[in-house]
C-alpha cells in the first residue's frame, strides 16, 4: 500500500472521488515540477456541505470542516493527476477563501482545517507557505474554497 | 503568420494595446518557464468596460465579456513580455475575482468567459487550473480583475 | 554588509524579527528556486498597526503605511528562510488583499505602499507582478494581507 494511502487509512479517512469542476476548467495542471490545483468546493459525495457565510450561516467548527473535506478533495484531484499522491514531494501553498461578513476575523481557525490535516497527512513535508483571506461570497454559495500547490518528486 | 494570432484572427479578435499597469508594478514577470501575468481589468480602448458589482450593476453576461476582455488584456501583455505568443506551451492558472453582492454564487459562470476563451485560442493547451472567487470591490471598481501564469517553451 | 541590508540601513529601516504565523503553517516554503512567502499581516512590535476596513475605519495613508509594514515582515520571513537576502534575484509576485467596504476603488493605491518600497530596496529586480484586490474581512480583522514570491538565484 502506498504510505499517504496507509496514513489516510490510519486516520479514518479515505479519497472521495475527484469533483468534477464546475466550470471551463481542469481540475489540476502540472507544471514542470510544480501542481496547481484548481480551488476546491466542500463537496462530499456530490453536495456542498454547507452553504453561506462564517459565523452567521455556517459555524467557526462547519467551516473548518469544510476546509478539511477540500484537502480530501484536492487530494483526490492530485492522484488523479499524478497516479499516485506518493510523488508529493511537498505541499508548497495553500489559498483559503472563507465567505465571511465584515468584522470576521477567524478565517485562519477556519482555514486550519485544511492546513492541519494536511500536516497528520504529510507530516514535515505538508508543512505549506498559507494565505487566508475572507470573501464576500463564493461559487455555488459554498462557505470556503481552498486551492493548492504541490511540489512533486524529480 | 504565427499560429496564435491566426487563430485569434480566425476567431474575429485581435491583441489590444498591452495595458498600462494602473500603480507601481509590472505587467508581467517571467521566472525560469513561468510567466506571472498580473491582475488584468477589463480595459477597451482605454476605459473600464463596465464598474460596479454583478449581478446589481454589471449583468452576468456584461461581467462575462469583461472576463473575455481580460483575457486578450492578460495575452497582449504576455505578447509583449516574451515577443510571440507561440512560446506559450500551456496556461496553468487563472486567478478570477469577480466584485460581487452577498449571496451571489455564479462567479464560475462569469470566470468562464475567460475560461472558454484561453481555450477557444490554445486548444488543448489553454485548458487550466483555475480559482474563482467573489470579492467585495476591485480596483477602479472594476467588476472583474483575472490574473494568469503561462508555462513557457523551455 | 550585504547590499540589501545596506540598502535598508541607507532608507532609514531595518528587519524585524519575523512574525510567527499566526496558525498552522510556516512563513516560507522554498520550491525548487521560487520561495512562497504567506500571508504577512501590519504586524509591527507585536501588535497590529491597525485594524478594519479602508476608508472607514483606517484611511487610505495608514493602510499605505500598513502596506509597507507587510514588506518589512516578508522580507524578515525571507531572510530567516534564506539566511540570507541577497540570495533574492527577483520579486516575482505580490499579492495584496484590502479589506475594504464596497465601492472602494483604491487598492492599487494602497498596495503601492508595498510595491513601491520593494522597489526602493531591490531596485529593478524588485519589479513585480502584481494582483491586488479588495476583500470583506481579513484574519484578525487586519485592513491589509500581503503575500510575496520570490526567485531565488541558482
Amino acid at each position: 500500500m502506498s504510505p499517504i494511502l496507509d496514513r489516510l487509512s490510519t486516520l479514518g479517512l479515505s479519497l472521495p472521488e475527484a469533483p468534477k469542476p464546475v466550470a471551463a476548467y481542469v481540475p489540476a495542471v502540472l507544471a514542470d515540477r510544480l501542481l496547481f490545483v484548481s480551488g476546491q468546493l466542500p463537496f462530499r459525495d456530490g453536495a456542498l456541505m454547507a452553504t453561506g457565510r462564517v459565523p452567521a450561516d455556517v459555524t467557526i467548527e462547519a467551516a473548518t470542516s469544510c476546509a478539511r473535506q477540500c484537502v480530501l478533495n484536492g487530494l483526490a484531484v492530485a492522484a488523479d493527476a499524478l497516479g499516485d499522491l506518493d510523488r508529493v514531494e511537498r505541499v508548497v501553498r495553500v489559498g483559503c477563501f472563507v465567505a465571511c461578513e465584515p468584522g470576521f476575523g477567524d478565517q485562519p481557525k477556519v482555514a486550519n482545517g485544511a492546513s492541519e490535516l494536511l500536516q497528520e497527512i504529510f507530516g514535515e513535508s505538508g508543512r505549506h507557505a498559507r494565505a487566508a483571506v475572507g470573501s464576500v461570497a463564493l461559487p455555488l454559495n459554498a462557505p470556503i474554497e481552498v486551492e493548492f500547490l504541490f511540489k512533486i518528486a524529480g
